[in-house]
């Protein structure tokens, strides 16, 4: 049997996603998809702007047959973090055979080579990193020149694309965890990642889809619906606010203030240079997203500072693994999987989380996340230990 | 040497304010005026629309010499927790010689027997006071029924004013302490407590401005300004929303959600039937305000229902009296008056707080209260531990 993982975030779900599930489901012959998809906080380090549960419901009905949760130190951890958390997750699915991840360059070959450099890091890589890195370069930046001076047949260009670099950190994680389960990659189609610009016809990218969906205050206008799989998808939200971080900037200058003085490095992946910043600058907190933007620095990318700060507001102490398998949604016509997860799996199967005995503060983001959804638009709170997996 | 007392909120400071002032100075002979005033959280259980350097300045330039600020536990606690620590914070600085009130009978005989009654409680009284709350009316209704039936000379209408009742209070704190201070009261001039017009030329009360102030979002009108001492009290505050508990809501249902389910008994002065209430309409909260209305019963008014989420949100466990004495202001000719204070008070005293030694968690009041003060009216956080007292 072949069960095809796809890693994703969906937010929001678009035509572009429903491509990548079909095509897929095809080019690995898939009896079932699986998706691991992040919960209510997204790699950018803020929150998503729809809820995990409405993201799993727009996959299931996109294509997806399964969704299982991404562990949240994954979801919104650095590209090296996502994807380790990710391959463990479905390696610890028991049943997961194939990954099929999007990439701009679409061809596997120079991606594996980078990854097999990256995992081994032989001595001649490291070296470069080091001669670059005395530059006074940026980590990022030194990495990307290393590797193409050690890897002259992989064009820079692929080296500077987003999905090309999360699909190298799939493939990376793949072989140091010598897992079994076989890569496969599809070309993009459309709107580039740090493109925003929507047009009929085109696949948009989904931070183009997010800019215009802020733009219009959750109205989903006809060039926002041209772009998902079906208009119906998010009709329920139609005209709500779609959640961002600065919903937040209150909870997070509260929690700063209250652990004012105290030494940030508990607190996972927060350098100690941007601890330092953090204090120094808090007296000009205005917003979550004024005060990232105010933080930001060469050395450390605006995302990587929204991270930071996401981990401090929801006491994010240190990297963990998925210690269960959450399955927030399934397609009615897959229910198989869940027999095969609860027999092959090598962690808990949770379809729900009453009775589930996860500590209490297992729950804090979530219940965050639900708070700020509830007052913003005015809707009643749902309870995620009441919350049972969707079926579509 | 005459130093007289008044206990106050100043929310805002009007004229009444003024004119009470200055005719206790009159009627006292006082050489000094002394001010205890609540600090940024008021008796309603709200914080206050002004934050509390704001309102020593308008009290000194109102007339009052030295701003105390009264301690967080008598300034959002019941009329009898108010006044108990209100009295003590005066007989702790050892030199106020005279306490006056303003109340709507502005005569203090029969508040003083309704006092002597209070704090002495007669088996006449309290067999009333049984019989009447074995009916099944609400204690403050049974309280006042049996003042009434045990004082036949004190007119029921006396016992309905809200000042006349937190005269007694006072009267009872200051019996009950033995204190030596004297009492003195004056008849308040203009709109009642609870009366909420304004017409030009009328004393307003501060519940009517408060009004004016939200309906004019902080721009104060031609009406508002006929209100104030001197027109140019608040000008720096032109424009500001007022600061009002739903500022808070998003604070306060996070607090609720992360301690849920743990009995609220711990905090100070929320009752079981309320605790039960809490947890049980908590997934209805869509504001402070709104979640008060909906938890006030018989048994339990909005401002009780308000101070009991003040409590929790504040993390106020149980009642304390003052264990310093905080000035917030003073006028810069009774300079001699922080002299009298280090020589004859009988607790510490702070102009500051800066290496005060005052434990962290004291400062969590005033860190939320200008953190949300910043944030709403987009100006610099204010450390409380560097804002030394104003000198006007």
């Amino acid at each position: 049997m072949t069960i095809t993982g796809i890693i994703a975030e969906y937010n929001p779900f678009h035509r572009g996603h429903a491509y990548h599930l079909s095509r897929a489901r095809e080019i690995t012959g898939a009896d079932f998809v699986i998706v691991a998809m992040s919960g209510n906080y997204v790699q950018r380090g803020v929150p998503a702007m729809f809820d995990k549960y409405t993201r799993a419901e727009a996959a299931l009905r996109g294509g997806a047959d399964l969704v299982l949760e991404l562990p949240l130190c994954a979801a919104c951890g650095s590209a090296e973090y996502f994807s380790d958390g990710a391959v463990d997750l479905f390696m610890q699915t028991g049943i997961v055979t194939d990954l099929c991840f999007g990439s701009e360059c679409g061809d596997l070959e120079p991606l594996a080579e980078a990854a097999a450099l990256l995992a081994d890091e032989p001595e001649e890589y490291r070296s470069l990193l080091r001669q670059h890195l005395r530059t006074g370069i940026s980590f990022p930046l030194a990495r990307a020149t290393s590797l193409q001076e050690a890897l002259p047949s992989v064009s820079s260009d692929m080296l500077s694309s987003p999905n090309n670099l999360l699909g190298i950190e799939y493939l990376k994680a793949l072989k140091r965890r010598k897992s079994s389960i076989r890569p496969h990659t599809i070309a993009r189609e459309g709107g580039g990642y740090h493109e925003l610009t929507m047009e009929k016809g085109y696949y948009a990218s989904a931070g183009a889809i997010r800019r215009e969906l802020i733009h219009s205050k959750g109205t989903f206008t006809e060039m926002i619906q041209a772009q998902l799989p079906s208009p119906g998808i998010y009709h329920s939200y139609e005209g709500k606010t779609p959640l961002t971080e600065d919903a937040f900037s209150l909870l997070l200058l509260q929690r700063l203030r209250s652990i004012q003085g105290t030494s940030l490095n508990s607190f996972f992946d927060v350098p100690e240079e941007l601890s330092n910043r953090i204090w120094n600058r808090l007296d000009e907190f205005t917003s979550f997203s004024d005060f990232a933007e105010l933080l930001k620095s060469r050395n450390l990318t605006r995302t990587a500072v929204n991270r930071a700060l996401l981990h401090i507001l929801l006491d994010i102490r240190q990297y963990r693994r998925a210690d269960h398998l959450r399955v927030l949604g399934l397609q009615k016509e897959a229910k198989v999987l869940l027999n095969l997860l609860s027999t092959h799996g090598r962690l808990p199967l949770l379809t729900g989380l009453s009775g589930s005995g996860l500590p209490e503060h297992t729950f804090y983001p979530d219940r965050l996340y639900e708070s700020v959804r509830s007052l913003v638009h005015g809707i009643p709170y749902q309870n995620e230990h009441r919350r049972k997996m969707l079926i579509v």
